[in-house]
């Protein structure tokens, strides 16, 4: 017997002509540079979207060919999301935090036929050119300030130019690519992952639910999430099909602006890496005290929800926030998995439990979301039970988990003989599904035999009053293998010892010889481009 | 260039193992014949469903049998929606409210091999088992009381009797098929749709989504709406998805028994047919009333949502429950959309409205949801403009629309050339999305060469306080060729006379033409086994 149901692709497009017939009122503000704010409705998003498709089409666009953006978040931005597929094309974000020659070998590695760039991007441009050659360079007039180079086209005339109603949508099969983007490459070259129009629109449905982004209509969504990391999170697809409000920062991430935007934007919901939560509630909190310089420049929005990951969130940045009536939804994932794999949210089991456990919880990666399996294998290559403290390497399958790599096809370690993606990452499960992360599996520290997370060892630091920031790392140890060292950020004008330090460790019930086996007071955490600690930065300052 | 993402497919084997794993804990509560309340963990259902799975196998079922059910809400019931599936089978839900000669038809037509029947449900099938045999007929004790017939087989032995363990998932497609359901058959015989893996877990993913049904984990879900009714409108694989708590009525529907299951297990999602709800407020206003006989026995749960369809929502039930707190959420769609079509949700655009602007909107059918295209087609054969008052058939499309039905294909007066499922609802859209049906194109009274709304009128004379209920038909004209007639049901003890009605209309700004030619007070407006008004029998009853 067959279903008599309709063949109907999974299709962006679907998303974008929904948006334009249903939430043409609705509006999505960017900031530009000179940090004015500009408005767009859903309507004129809906007709420039078409008008880019058009116009792409136009200059001989063939099905599957890429088009780079090089941009920061906003309007543009978002119009490419959608203009892009629409008209046959693969969106591939290109990440302005990397050097310029790996941006060059990126563009090469994923051979981009067109570029879209913001006009202030150009000098970054300008350093990476002599690697990759582009058939076109469309210039999206950000500042609106700079002259038009040689030979580049003009992003607002090639609109102005294109009939948004001539747009005849590229037929497609719902596994036809939409959009690419590289992995981060902190183990090895990076890679190509290529997304689908069925992959993004599951994402999408998966994301919004109401357990996780919870996405409506009516919500008001800033995504501090760079549209060049993993789709922003997805964001930008989840609020056109929901038709809600968004706020795009541009180039402005300081928590002064961040905050400024916020006082001036109310958002429901914001999402970013922990780092920007970190530093804006620092700014904030000191804004209160008596005195301060910015004492009544902000207010932070009532009963917003921040989706928060790319990193480990700690639990003290969670009870930092929810101080001021603000939910951390801790998320886990990565390019590889569209991004979002598991979230932490309030389950109904855990109704009555007791407020320290509530913020344990959202202290861990989440359970996972529908449509994604997820295993954790021990080292003998078996399941380990979802006990709490088993642990074992994270390996996800799904239809929005991606199965190769752009021309690299799937290297064993990264996949399974039997077809699950191995994430690098360690972690145990408990019997709600909630998955903690102990470590990236080569960040793991061994210790006589033993491992020892230097997550939990940064997370316990970090919730000491005097300490802004703490990274761990493994130093060679003649005896053991590996010892734990921890770099240790103190907020300004703060102090705290070692012995003060071991002391809150082992109040928070560590080992002895887990204890770091010494600290290190610096400045600054090095991070890499998408915000993470990088500590192989550390490890090459602290050898031993 | 190709998407680098997994091919795996949707499945209903999915989601089963993702509640048995995340959700163990979580509750299902089911009514029995003698009210009493039994309790299932999520963890015994997920066993339970899968020994079943197991038994079928067992049973000799083979990938796409059918394996028909007849039986109330309850967890068994349940256990079929996913044990069936897993055992490669597909679930066809019987409608017991059904003549027992067309039940038979349906067997026949569908060829179902095995039958999952209620105890209690026994003296239905005595009288439909000389029309169509099954090869087995496997009887779920229900009441507990009844001995086995000779011959059947006893559900609990044979889930006692089968191992959950040594469940082999069956191969298979997403498209495969999972379950089948007739549509009522208010326009010719009964046809079969058939869902398939990817239409229903497309259809539980759109359906949970915030703007929507807004399923949580944390939710208490009440399906009034049968589970041989359009799947129970999607719901019990959207609770399962994400874990809600569950609360089955089994066979007890009476407003009474409605009311006193409401207050033992507060549901905060209800769903059900509008008449439900109108005897239901009718019967909980009547206890406030001093010296009511059931004074204080029941309690209305707060912040219940409650998602009403099947039929038009009058406004006036919307406002009555809004009066307690309660939320009612129109949907919109047929046993041949899965069925979520459309449904009403505050929009983000209508923040700064009325009140009366939001229960005008409210009591629409709503708007389309992700996935599913919408048109409504003009008498030309054109698109009718999104303008609020163009009026024309609703015809849809979506990955979770029937495209043709069982044995029938895809008949010319059900579908469209180019591949359109056409409704026979006859809407108007608006500007914001807002789908008016108007009508059944066959409810529709042509009236001297004009449309008067049998919905319209309907929906103002419920409005009035002494009306319980209206159904207004068209009467044969030989001047107009029809007129409105209009049947009321007052409210016990209250009185109305035509002309108080007449001036109610025209109030509501009904043209003096547009009122009834006459009415017909009666006691109760005879339904159809979905509940809908049945007004082929007011047809029979007032043929002039």
């Amino acid at each position: 017997m067959q279903s008599t149901m309709m063949n109907a692709p999974l299709s962006l497009n679907h998303l974008l002509e929904r948006a334009g017939r249903l939430f043409a009122g609705n509006e999505i503000v960017s900031r530009r540079p000179d940090k004015s704010l500009v408005r767009h409705s859903y309507g004129e998003f809906y007709r420039r979207t078409r008008a880019l498709a058009s116009a792409l089409q136009g200059l001989g666009l063939r099905q599957g060919d890429r088009v780079a953006t090089l941009c920061w978040n906003h309007h543009a931005h978002l119009e490419c999301y959608f203009g892009i597929p629409a008209a046959g094309g693969v969106m591939h974000t290109l990440n302005l935090r990397l050097a310029p020659e790996e941006i060059g070998w990126i563009a090469d590695d994923a051979q981009d036929r067109f570029l879209v760039i913001d006009d202030v991007l150009l000098p970054l441009y300008e350093q990476f050119k002599h690697r990759y050659t582009f058939e076109q360079v469309i210039v999206y007039p950000f500042s609106g300030g700079q002259a038009l180079p040689k030979g580049m086209l003009d992003y607002e005339a090639l609109l102005a130019g294109a009939d948004p109603d001539g747009l005849v949508y590229a037929l497609h099969d719902e596994n036809d690519p939409v959009a690419m983007c590289y992995t981060s490459g902190t183990t090895g070259r990076p890679k190509g992952v290529v997304y689908s129009h069925r992959s993004t629109v599951l994402h999408s449905l998966v994301g919004s639910l109401p357990d996780f982004c919870s996405v409506h209509g009516s919500d008001v969504v800033l995504p501090v999430t760079p549209m060049f990391h993993a789709n922003s999170w997805g964001m930008p697809y989840m609020a056109v099909m929901m038709g809600a409000k968004l706020v795009f920062p541009g180039p402005h991430m300081h928590p002064d602006d961040l905050l400024d935007l916020m006082t001036a934007e109310p958002p429901t919901l914001a999402l970013g890496v922990p780092t920007i939560w970190m530093t804006l509630i620092q700014t904030y909190d000191a804004s209160l005290k008596t005195g301060a310089a910015n004492a009544g420049r902000w207010k932070l929005p009532t009963g917003l929800r921040s989706l928060v990951g790319g990193a480990a969130v700690p639990e003290a940045l969670i009870r930092a926030f929810d101080a001021h009536g603000i939910w951390i939804m801790q998320g886990w994932g990565m390019t590889e998995t569209s991004p979002v794999a598991t979230i932490s949210y309030p389950r109904a089991e855990l109704r009555g439990a007791s407020a320290d456990e509530k913020y344990r919880r959202a202290a861990m990666a989440g359970v996972p979301v529908p449509l994604v399996e997820l295993r954790a294998r021990g080292d003998d290559g078996s399941d380990q039970p979802w006990d709490g403290h088993s642990v074992g390497e994270i390996q996800v399958r799904g239809p929005f988990i991606t199965g190769s790599y752009h021309e690299v096809g799937s290297p064993a370690d990264k996949f399974t003989e039997d077809g699950w993606l191995r994430t690098g990452d360690v972690a145990s499960v408990d019997a709600l599904g909630f998955v903690k992360i102990s470590d990236r599996t080569k960040d793991l520290i061994k210790s006589g035999g033993e491992w020892i997370s230097s997550v939990d060892l940064e997370n316990a630091l970090m919730a000491h009053p005097s300490v802004a920031e703490a990274a761990v790392i493994a130093i060679p140890d003649e005896k053991w293998s590996e010892r734990p060292l921890a770099c240790v950020v103190l907020k300004p004008g703060e102090q705290a010892t070692p012995d003060q330090l071991d002391a809150l460790l082992l109040d928070k019930s560590f080992a002895k010889w887990q204890l770091p086996e010494r600290y290190e007071f610096i400045d600054a955490v090095p991070r890499t481009s998408t915000g993470k600690f990088w500590k192989l930065k550390l490890r090459e300052r602290f050898p031993h």
